[in-house]
């Protein structure tokens, strides 16, 4: 059966998504690179990457997912959607490979782009953007892409199946909580953690169907 | 030489160490003992508890201590100040075992328990009561306490060489969070994590000399 998957999602020891201050030239604003450099250290990543814990977990992000949902600041900095010739901050051949919905006020029409992704605009709850992309993914499983008040919102509504969340030994003080509004998360998931040699915690929710 | 260690302090995965609530009869709010049952099941704390790497942490508590400093609520439920006979929460033996520091504008004449454990009441800065605490100490080091608010004013001044957190999976939603405003705490700090089988993730911070 198709499931709902989170994959890779990367928060600071203090529970932040995204920085303060994102812009086109800083995705995540003032976290830069650092909330991702463990999964640019890995062989997914690279050829001559690490291959441990890190990479296993990785590895998991693209088998078996027919669409991707994601929130209007994953796709671009804000202010995109003034910019009518934008295609997203992920270059020419973005890291999906299967239809992605862009979750966003300002819809416009979908964009083509190399490589198997597609952009989808979508003003939609959680709940009905989930029943276009299960559509899309003919099967396969959704995985909701991010950032942190997507995946926030999408665990409100009770609407996700196995998260895998990265723990990052950095402060970063500021930005986007992804924990904020979730009491009691844990009595419908069984949580496991995993650390990782490269100071990374890996912490894996999986559904216990309560 | 004497340093500042902080041991066994637990939080949420959302980063809080004491629920929403406190009270004389919830001396953690709504968060009750769920931050320390893994604590609980250790062999330091009954003699059929486990003996792996929770274990291993938590007997490093009292080992070469010579005094702690502790907020008012760890001392005691929100009140206390106005009970002159109240001798804190920890019982006739309280698990400390040397001089303790109070941190409170209400001060009141030192209070001797059994075991070794005597109560001060110091209303001082973080460092003033570091330097009162170290004297008592005589070469010892002197343990942080808690609870999240005090670790927090230690650490934005500098003053804390060891800390260990143990981060439970569960999420509280509400309380008190140990983390704001530390931005860039890990510049100063050697952190690693280490998963436990109970759950638990314990993070060390190691204070790198800079």
């Amino acid at each position: 059966m198709s499931i709902v998957r989170v994959h890779n999602f990367s928060i600071s020891l203090d529970g932040f998504g995204t920085g303060e201050g994102q812009s086109r030239d800083a995705h995540f604003g003032h976290a830069g690179d650092r909330l991702h450099e463990w999964m640019f250290a890995t062989r997914w990543w690279s050829a001559d990457g690490n291959a441990g814990v890190d990479d296993a977990f990785v590895q998991r992000h693209d088998p078996g997912i027919g669409a991707e949902i994601m929130g209007a600041g994953k796709f671009g900095h804000p202010g995109w959607e003034d910019e009518p010739d934008w295609k997203g901050a992920w270059g020419a051949n973005p890291p999906f490979h299967t239809p992605v919905y862009v979750l966003t006020r300002h819809t416009r029409p979908s964009i083509e782009m190399e490589g198997g992704t597609t952009f989808h605009f979508l003003d939609a709850s959680p709940a009905e953007a989930l029943a276009v992309a299960r559509e899309a993914a003919g099967g396969s499983d959704v995985r909701i892409g991010g950032g942190a008040k997507i995946i926030r919102a999408f665990l409100a509504e009770g609407l996700i199946d196995h998260m895998h969340v990265a723990v990052v030994p950095i402060l970063l003080g500021r930005g986007v909580r992804l924990w904020d509004g979730l009491e009691g998360l844990e009595r419908t998931y069984r949580i496991e953690s995993t650390a990782s040699p490269s100071g990374v915690t890996h912490i894996t929710f999986a559904r216990t169907g309560a």
